[in-house]
């Protein structure tokens, strides 16, 4: 609950408990209060083995407010186990994944030691997308330094089929600015002469994405790298049609032609407008012409588009769009850079084995659509390699009330995260 | 001050004040309390010519609120005369004018009687487009059947430039609903093959009006009536392209190519979208997929268009185009023929000739591009020949502070409106 002021003092009981925990297993913990921070960051480290990769170990020890309170079976802050699952606020997201791992550490610790560096890097700003590991990673990018992360913070593509992230979507955010009279006009004396700057923006919309799906921007797609045919081999299994026209209740899907539905949620960039602002939302009619409108248009990005490059190119493109009494500007509201986790990696081959020993099943590659900014972080202060996985199932209600953990995800995630320190320290 | 309830009576004493006033001239008055309305009708009569035509002169006794008040030089409600111009609430916005047409008939009264039969039917809803004179019209429209009415309630076009509305546009006034998924999407998750609605929309406004400023709707423009020679002769001499730009101070004016300014304004139907309604219009960025949206899009129409008929080309236009998972509907939220008044029916020619004895200026024959309800409420009920036109001037400020009317127009006005009897009692 770290949104709630009045529960900051329990965040904080979270806190020190996982503090408490990581040092009585061996490591040397750090307590990071960083300014403008709401919950301090758990950097722990062990560095025993000298000469072997460092292995860091993200997650976070925040969690969701549990409201509705009345739909809980029991209590959310009583964990309860039934039928083989522990039910509270935060089982799954993220106490259980985290404790996998740090379950993980203490057997290896208590059996030889782990066969290669430890780091834990646990946050308590997950759920309010706090600003406090971001600063965390940037400031001691030196002294951290980690050949991979493992961040376990999500769910099976289906029981007993686990995933590994290979990808995330970036996102350029925009607001298109129409400027047309200096002040609004009345269509009854005006009509017929007058720029109206929402029809320009309807045009403009509609120019920046064709009926087909094609992002027109000007070099919109020169830089985009095609997924390879290993990592787009079980899309198809795991993101199918049908699936997503029930999901969504339509009749239809859209967007880019020539791709599958799973490209062009994962591989693919695309536009979409989200809101346009400007004239008269009321109920009934009024005949008004406004001086001024806006459009907020997003584009999801994926490898290797430049944000700033599709910025650059838009506000370029926007000229050639103009109607004659419609200026038009671009700003821009934010911007998240694609994360291309990779394939290809030893990271992604010892995960995968992990899988296999610890679960007997072969984790499919599965992109996402959106962004999730910690990925992002790790990879601008560390640069490591990365396994995005998750040790939950489909069903575990996360964010929802009845949040449960199956035990058997959390001791099999536990092996698993043994048997990746295993691939990785010995080199498989 | 009809919209004020607290100044009710004020706006009953104006009533009483003109039907005492046509009563002492001659004329036989009844008020008229249509239920549900706020002002009574005041409908007078004298039938003194039988086998002559019927005039009726329409006018009204409400007027606007006089805020703000500190703006006004003299107080709104004491009429004062400065430099041979009287200042007061309503001077020109419609007491004026209303007088100017008593003024007449008393005089034609004290001098052998009118040469024709008349008329008058002056409404206290004016300013708050009230029910009460078209219920009035539409109850009564055998009773009070008049071969001419005569409205004069605008103004001229410049100094020594009387007009005749020759025309008004209609309108149509729709909004375009677009449904997609049946519930908000992530675009983060959904985007790229979730449907938009708010991207079909401006597809669909995109698609309505070509940047030529032509309206697609199949056979939208099978009806127009081009005005005629006669009319556009002082069309670009009184609205031309400088002024319009100066007007609203934009660096173009847009529109339909091929036509001028005024013809675009006035002659030519068009099409607008006012506003947009669906998604997310907040401060910064949020990638939300709306569910629904809506687009308020009106069309101003020309004569002989049918709003039933462009409505119902519109609706199957839409069909047309959807996008796969997008269905479009219609729904109409205001309708109004277009009016044209005409440039050749014995009105015009006796209100021409009226204009060159009084002012001793031809008028200027124009349009409007808006409506003006009580002419279509005119012509419904009684379908007179109608002569729209006005004795104010350009700077009388209407509905502002020291609204005025200048004397000369008042009795050049009132001239103007017994050589109208003239004309049409004896045939010119």
């Amino acid at each position: 609950m770290s949104s709630l002021p009045e529960h900051d003092g329990d965040t904080r009981r979270a806190c020190d408990w996982t503090v408490d925990r990581l040092r009585r297993i061996g490591m040397t913990v750090e307590i990071a209060d960083l300014p403008g921070g709401r919950h301090p960051v758990i950097s722990a480290e062990w560095l025993g083995r000298p000469g072997k990769p460092t292995l860091a170990i993200y997650g976070h020890y925040d969690v969701q407010p549990p409201d509705p309170l009345e739909e809980w079976v029991t209590p959310p802050f009583q964990p309860t186990v039934r039928d083989g699952r522990v039910y509270a606020r935060g089982a799954c997201d993220n106490k259980g994944q985290v404790l996998a791992g740090i379950n993980a550490a203490e057997h290896a610790f208590a059996t030889g030691g782990p066969p290669l560096n430890l780091r834990f890097l646990i946050e308590g700003e997950e759920e309010i997308t706090g600003t406090s590991l971001p600063r965390f990673l940037r400031q001691n990018a030196g002294r951290i330094q980690s050949d991979f992360v493992l961040i376990a913070d999500g769910e099976f593509t289906a029981p007993g089929l686990p995933n590994l992230l290979t990808g995330l979507r970036g996102l350029l955010y925009t607001e298109i600015v129409a400027e047309g009279a200096a002040a609004d006009l009345h269509s009854g004396i005006f009509g017929g002469v007058a720029p109206n700057p929402l029809n320009t923006l309807a045009h403009v919309i509609s120019a920046l994405k064709g009926r087909d799906g094609r992002v027109t921007i000007p070099g919109f797609y020169d830089a985009v790298v095609p997924p390879t045919e290993e990592e787009v081999a079980g899309w198809d299994r795991v993101k199918d049609e049908p699936t997503l026209k029930r999901l969504m209740a339509v009749r239809a899907l859209e967007g880019e032609e020539g791709f599958s539905p799973a490209d062009r949620t994962w591989g693919r960039p695309t536009l979409d407008v989200h809101g346009i602002i400007g004239g008269f939302i009321g109920e009934g009619s009024k005949t008004v012409i406004p001086a001024r409108a806006r459009a907020k248009v997003s584009m999801r990005l994926v490898p290797a588009q430049d944000p700033k490059r599709i910025f650059a190119s838009l506000a370029t493109y926007l000229e050639a769009l103009e109607t004659p009494g419609v200026k038009l500007s671009l700003v821009q509201l934010g911007a998240a850079p694609p994360v291309l986790a990779g394939v290809d990696h030893p990271g992604v081959s010892a995960a995968r084995k992990a899988f296999l020993k610890s679960f007997g099943a072969e984790p499919v590659l599965v992109r996402e659509g959106g962004s999730v900014p910690v990925t992002l972080d790790f990879q601008e202060a560390l640069d490591p390699m990365l396994m995005l996985t998750g040790f939950g199932l489909p069903d575990d209600a996360l964010h929802s009330p009845n949040e449960k953990m199956d035990l058997e995800q959390y001791h099999l995630g536990t092996e698993m995260v043994l048997h990746l320190m295993e691939e990785l320290g010995f080199g498989g």
